[in-house]
């Protein structure tokens, strides 16, 4: 029977590896919105199916270990993390597509309309979220968690920010007004990627110091 | 020292009504929508709280009967059961808070736009999708809970209506722009509840009949 601490840095590196996929398919749909390239969007089309395996089957491995295992506090905790972050990380890779599905939108209608400054910071910002979660979980780094729980608020200033400078180009060129729109769901899909990294920082928080930190951090 | 039955009874309901609070608040914010009420959309604001708190409660009431009973099969599948559908639900809380603040939004532009009969449409689909699952769960319905599965399209071919009737109404009458825009995003925000309606199905067909639909079901 194997050592539970290898299952356990299994489960750990399997987590890791859905992160960094998920990182990578956010990369590459909001490059395909800037390089207006169509081979990009199907890589991550394509990619969505292997994120959602790796979700059943970490579920899997956590369910499977806290059945032989018994586990309890700290390893208890890491099962019940992996199962909460798993969630949060298929939904990033949902919200990922429908970026890779704005940008197909965007390329159909050969509009000029290219994404703005700062819907580009908006994905640099949430995509360091998001390594910042999954290098607080391996590190058991809280600090750096609650630096990710900090993070979100500008994120929300941005997307406010790229809503009304779109909803004037609309007013200015209507001919625009789709592709506005689509830009509009950018905005909005990298927002709540960055809530989902928030959930996943609170998470880690709660792993590393068996404190809840979820729905007061924003208060602070 | 208590029952386990009498502890998983207390977490099923627990569950329940805070699947019920979700439901309702989403009805309410709707109808803040219909009614240009500013007090409904406050009612869900002020209600968001008591929603967040429910899921700190309840995933660790699940954390603390994994730890002390250490329970297998059925009973383990149940409470990772739990622990999934409390991020959905929170989720859902959270879109819901999304959708009050749009209502607000079209309230303080004394627009004449108020929401299509194919938004009040997704609105009674979605809610009446969340209900099933809440159903199926308590009563280990799994047919009830993949008929879930199936009003997912549904929800959205509603979605790209409601998003193609508003793009021509801005066409036609720039000055409702910023409220079709709202309407939009209501439109996005009741398909994502739909989708982690969808997610609560899948685990509670997962829960009772202990197989894996995820990424699947869509396939069928």
């Amino acid at each position: 029977m194997r050592h539970f601490t290898t299952e356990l840095e299994q489960l750990n590196s399997k987590l890791l590896e859905m992160g960094n996929r998920v990182e990578s398919a956010l990369q590459r749909a909001v490059r395909s919105l800037v390089d207006q390239d169509e081979s990009l969007v199907l890589e991550v089309l394509d990619g969505e199916h292997a994120i959602n395996q790796m979700e059943i089957e970490i579920d899997g491995l956590a369910t499977r270990l806290l059945a032989l295992r018994q586990p309890v506090a700290r390893d208890l905790r890491l099962l019940t993390a992996a199962l909460k972050i798993t969630t949060d990380l298929e939904r990033i890779g949902d919200l990922t597509v429908s970026i890779a599905k704005s940008s197909r939108t965007l390329t159909l209608q050969k509009a000029a309309l290219r994404p703005s400054p700062h819907i580009l910071q908006m994905d640099s910002l949430v995509r360091s979220m998001l390594l910042k979660c999954l290098d607080a979980f391996l590190h058991g780094n809280t600090d750096l968690a609650r630096s990710v729980l900090f993070a979100d608020e500008e994120v929300d200033l941005l997307r406010d920010t790229v809503y009304l400078d779109l909803q004037d180009t609309m007013r200015r060129e209507p001919a625009l007004i789709p592709s506005a729109i689509a830009l509009i769901l950018v905005g909005r899909n990298l927002e709540r990627i960055g809530d989902h990294a928030t959930n996943i920082a609170e998470d880690v928080v709660f792993l590393i110091a068996g404190m809840d930190v979820r729905h007061r951090a924003k208060l602070a």
